[in-house]
């Protein structure tokens, strides 16, 4: 198999690369190459014994995609995206990456399909993001899209098109709503949501964290090695199972931040949780507000996809990913 | 007020024209001007005292949107629509009127707000057909987005477009999702829910119908007086009452065709009801199964939209509007 991972400089991208060098293969089929692109050019991947090929390339400019596509990749994954505050700040940007990137790439591959019956499998990350207050919990499998940021519209748009071409047979397609992804690994960064990450990898590793909200605060998680999970999955999945209705919300762990930090005590001990400085912050507090607690992820679980069951896990698979085989 | 209509030669389009002429106002305040546009020239209304502008104008060709408020209107009903069966059938064609047609509309309305506030009420048609099977009966509020035709799709996501664009303050926007209109003055058409208009208009005035599907099948209708009541409410609303969720499915009547058909009954007799032949259309049968059979339209209804209550009254409205008034 050829595999396309458009956004593969990213956390989840690179991860995502390593994984499948790892497997070998998807199911029964070797992988025979991997091409990896970004906007930054991804890098090389080690300890892969088929074809690399490492990109920039930027999907919003138009031509890109069906250069992407010219070698006919079977299985093409998308995870490129301006996150939730940039494409909140920036309008014009938002909308080229997140809506017209995608349409460039689903459009390209529908030429082709027309051209000569090429048609892919396409996985695509989209966000719990889709949804928005009020919302109830857990939030039901065929609750409305009610984004209320740009990134959720154009994450909503994106799955909608999906949906569409797929039932239209241009290529056969799975949409992934990604859980806030917890822990993330490296240096803490200015995304509203990133509290919930710093607050346990910090302290693991004896640094102060900031906890900008309060403890009652409930939000939906996943690892990054889940995130990964989910996306192996759709790889190997009969997509005819899934029916017409291609967007599924994924499973994951309905945590609220005191129950974080009760699971960071037991992982850790009071030392750790005394790193924890709390500093409210009207602004987060306010964001964060309209955010998913959690989700029923019935169809998704049904089809097989799986999560940690709760937050002792994801700390254990971050020290075991992050710390005992990087670090440690 | 100086009031735009995008889609002003079609049925619904003519006839909120006539019933903005009619009242001569929006609520307490006058109507100047209005502008009709269509891919083909509106007829000039009768009976108007402002200034009116018709005009042959395709809002797909880039340029044109940026034209057509450049006048600033200060209310825009965009009406404008490939229909489902021509979406289906032409997909760059519906994607590029009702999708591209609709974002060089808000996207034009946004960049003129950017240079100088401009920020109208945007009043947009959308359709029952953004949510497909399986459905349960009544659909509720917030039942997700699961369009099953391109039509659909196209319509989901000027939804979120609408949305989002109104939440960053570009313009004012209501997204009204209409039922079914029946019954449809005019000529029969090849639409595959033609029919349901069918059957009761042609035996009101002699004539035989052919009734495709069986008589248990349900779905959802307005009339089209009712249709166009929801444009001119939408108008007058505070739409600050209906709060980030700018797209509203509207109240209307449930009715399987055999309670259509009884209505019929009692309206014009047995020897109407005969004029309706069975010729079961397998092809039709399984396009509406998949339709929606009723929404509870708690939102709108509370929003103070309202609807016939059931098909006698939709059947009296017609020979009102249709038969009496015009032909009578």
């Amino acid at each position: 198999m050829h595999i396309l991972i458009i956004g593969a400089a990213g956390m989840v991208g690179r991860k995502l690369a390593a994984r499948l060098i790892a497997d070998g293969g998807i199911g029964e089929k070797p992988i025979e190459k991997l091409t990896l692109v970004d906007v930054v050019e991804p890098e090389h991947p080690e300890g892969f014994g088929g074809s690399v090929v490492t990109r920039k390339a930027d999907l919003s400019a138009p031509g890109e995609a069906e250069q992407l596509i010219e070698s006919r990749p079977d299985m093409i994954f998308h995870l490129a995206a301006i996150v939730s505050a940039e494409a909140e700040l920036d309008f014009d940007k938002g909308y080229r990456v997140n809506l017209d990137g995608t349409r460039y790439l689903f459009d390209a591959v529908r030429v082709a399909h027309n051209q000569d019956g090429y048609r892919p499998r396409v996985i695509f990350t989209s966000s719990i993001a889709v949804v928005g207050a009020p919302l109830p919990f857990p939030i039901p499998d065929d609750f409305h899209l009610t984004p209320l940021t740009s990134y959720g519209t154009q994450k909503a748009i994106s799955e909608l098109l999906l949906s569409d071409y797929t039932r239209r047979g241009f290529f056969d397609g799975i949409g992934i709503r990604l859980p806030t992804v917890c822990i993330r690994p490296g240096k803490p960064n200015k995304a509203a949501s990133g509290f919930f990450s710093n607050i346990l990898r910090e302290p693991l590793i004896g640094q102060e964290a900031i906890l900008p909200v309060s403890e009652d605060v409930r939000h939906w998680h996943t690892s990054p090695r889940s995130a990964v999970g989910y996306l192996i999955h759709a790889a190997k999945l009969d997509l005819d199972e899934v029916g017409p209705h291609r967007n599924l919300s994924m499973p994951g762990v309905s945590a609220t931040v005191g129950e974080q930090i009760e699971a960071l005590r037991r992982a850790a001990g009071e030392r750790a949780v005394r790193l924890i400085r709390r500093v409210p912050d009207e602004m987060i507090m306010k964001m964060v507000a309209g955010w998913a607690p959690g989700f029923e992820a019935k169809r998704a679980t049904a089809l097989g996809f799986t999560a940690e069951k709760n937050f002792d896990e994801i700390i254990r698979v971050h020290i075991e990913d992050e710390l005992v085989s990087i670090g440690g």
